[in-house]
């Protein structure tokens, strides 16, 4: 992942404890919602707090206007002119928001990207944060009003707008905190927190009060949706505590912080899984150097997106190399691959795509071998196979057929004891 | 009507002759429809004009946005807020419309208010036009480029978004046109130009190849929802031809100059009318100075826009004061006055809400008398009674009551010889 940078002129001081909240799209829905929205920000308030506001779109709207473009632009896409199109979305929500703040007595205020000033590079639909000036909004908070900021939308050094990409809104808050020097950043969407497992897999799946940066990183990686991996990772950087929170619900949700006090009794934090995925193995290709760009570089080029790679140590010279794919760039990639297979002179390319991705996340299995051992050993009494492996430091994959994947994740957090466990 | 003042900085030069076309509602009301202003577009580079592009938002999306707009905010509605939020349909269809021109090889490129530098004044929701840049514009137009301009929306100098009010993407057009020093200014829209009546209303109603501007403004006042007046007086001042011409169908449309050439020939240009009018009557109030202040005082405080005037010569220190207001206003108008009436010790206050105004219009009245005498003499001899009358140089409005509306027009487009003028 490319390092996103932050230059930032900080021009407030802090005399109460600042917040920036940042609501998703489904949380502001419609207008009831909007408004109920509204209620939450003043509770904080008259909890004695200054309040930075981000949002997105009121939730499908992207998505429409993403697809009123792809209708109108044909094949060829202007990436500029798409950022436009859909940050108009944001534009919407922030004016609705300082609206229903209004008549509850805030002085909400909007701010789109270029009012707010921040900055981006020019990469149109992915653009990078470069710098946000808090001049304005400090001088805004020192006024008395919540400003509300238009996520995912920035401004180039030219003044063309620009986006963020996916999880734009979420990296827009976490850039705030850290530019403003936020006591905390809450993500307000509607689940309670982040959980041991997928609640709607896993019955006994528990919400964590706590968890570290570097599991929230693979846990958001590896799919679980609650927060994008880019507005994780940039909160570690700047050491930022995110939040994840309930909008419409009262309750701690789940902090993510640098370290978690009683690590050391936790093993395994959660279970993560990714359905939708497909693997691709190109058979009996040479066992000799750059093989493997060979294989990739087409499919980077087409955009699409690997996650694991896995080749084996050659028998004869001859090895094979595997990796996994979103399952709807399948057929693209074995397209594209056909060409590449022959030019290298590879036995055969043998694909599936109806598998799926399980993890096994906790920073305490750094210092614990055997997890390992345990994760393989769950499955196999299960009588899973295990199609792939991959490792990382505080981080089990592996790939099963997508039918077992309810099953894995189930006896894994069983395994590991997660359904038994205090909340930590 | 205040003056609105332009400043301008023009850093263009003129090889080819420059067009600014802007588009309404309805003619971006679907993708297909955004698609076949494109094709338009490049119709008129083809032709070997340089073109900038202003657009309105798409057909009801400012309705919808405002009316989201006025149910989260209740009674105080936040006129900036509401700004941000209406200014967002514009930023959709640039960005849709310079996406279609993409696609058909032109190289269509979106501009804001605030990237074309187009400053105003900071009168949320009805900002008046200060300076407008070139420099962008024209560099854009250099480079082979279509500006694709937001219509309706500026900035302030602060940089807060602002709206220019109703028929604001009509002067926004203008605006451009007069700071780019165009040749021309089309406004393409639903209707072939503008005619000698509505032609929904006179089945024999023609199109005008050319009308003056103050003619212009007189129709456009009236009624006639072509152009709105202050694009019309903007255009006037700056001396940009204005043409109003079809989207969808070829066509001269109706160019709006300064002087017509064979003048002394057209004694009335048009018959215009104006439904939904109503009329109130302050009756027996003391004939002295102030009173005409004291009674509409309140009502231009309540911001509602009166049209026709009457007092007549006092009698016996007391006189009849009447005027008009659009009928949705009536209801309003009439509480207002009732501690008016009081205070002042008018004798009673007579509403009626079912009147019609109807209006002949023409430059040529100028120096032709007797105009007048054949209007109320053709409404007698269809038996219609007039209710009130008002008087310009280049105007007579009459006040009729409603259901007697459509047979004077009608008629009085007979009686000046309308029907049956070869095209003017």
């Amino acid at each position: 992942m490319q390092r996103e940078t932050l230059s930032v002129k900080y021009s407030g001081h802090k005399d109460v404890s600042l917040i920036v909240q940042k609501y998703g799209g489904t949380s502001l829905g419609d207008l009831d919602r909007i408004s109920r929205v509204a209620d939450r920000i003043k509770r904080s308030l008259d909890g004695g707090h200054q309040v930075v506001v981000v949002v997105s779109a009121m939730s499908g709207e992207t998505n429409r206007l993403t697809d009123m473009g792809r209708e109108v632009a044909g094949a060829e896409i202007d990436r500029r002119e798409m950022d436009v199109l859909t940050a108009s979305g944001e534009q919407v929500t922030i004016a609705l928001l300082s609206m229903a703040l209004q008549r509850i007595g805030v002085r909400g205020h909007s701010m789109l990207a270029d009012q707010v000033a921040l900055i981006t590079d020019s990469s149109f639909g992915k653009a990078r944060i470069q710098s946000i000036e808090t001049k304005n909004l400090t001088k805004l908070l020192d006024q008395g009003y919540v400003p509300v900021v238009a996520g995912f939308q920035g401004v180039d050094a030219q003044g063309n707008l620009t986006t963020l990409g996916r999880g734009g809104s979420d990296t827009s808050a976490v850039a705030l905190a850290a530019a403003l020097q936020a006591s905390e950043c809450e993500i307000c969407t509607d689940v309670e927190g982040v959980y041991t497992a997928d609640p709607r897999l896993v019955e006994t799946a528990r919400r964590l009060n706590t968890v570290t940066f570097e599991e929230m990183l693979e846990l958001a990686s590896l799919g679980s949706k609650v927060l994008h991996p880019r507005s994780v990772e940039f909160a570690g950087r700047y050491r930022i505590p995110l939040r994840v929170v309930s909008t419409f619900k009262t309750g701690p949700g789940t902090l993510i912080t640098t370290e978690r006090e009683n690590m050391e009794q936790v093993l395994v934090s959660g279970i993560a899984h990714a359905r939708d995925e497909a693997k691709i193995t190109v058979a009996g290709v040479p066992d000799i150097p750059g093989i493997a760009s060979k294989i990739l570089g087409p499919v980077g080029h087409a955009n699409i997106e690997v996650d694991m790679i896995v080749q084996n140590t050659g028998v004869d010279g001859l090895t094979d190399f595997t990796f996994t794919v979103k399952r709807q760039d399948y057929d693209r990639v074995c397209r594209l691959l056909r060409d590449v297979a022959q030019e290298i002179e590879a036995r055969e390319i043998i694909g599936d795509n109806k598998i799926a991705k399980v993890s096994i996340v906790g920073v305490g299995m750094r210092s614990h071998a055997g997890v390992a051992t345990r994760t393989f050993d769950c499955l196999a009494s299960e009588n899973i196979n295990i199609l792939m492996i991959s490792t990382s430091e505080i981080k089990i994959s592996v790939v099963v057929a997508e039918k077992y994947m309810e099953l894995a994740v189930r006896a894994l957090h069983s395994e590991f004891e997660l359904d038994a466990s205090v909340d930590k």
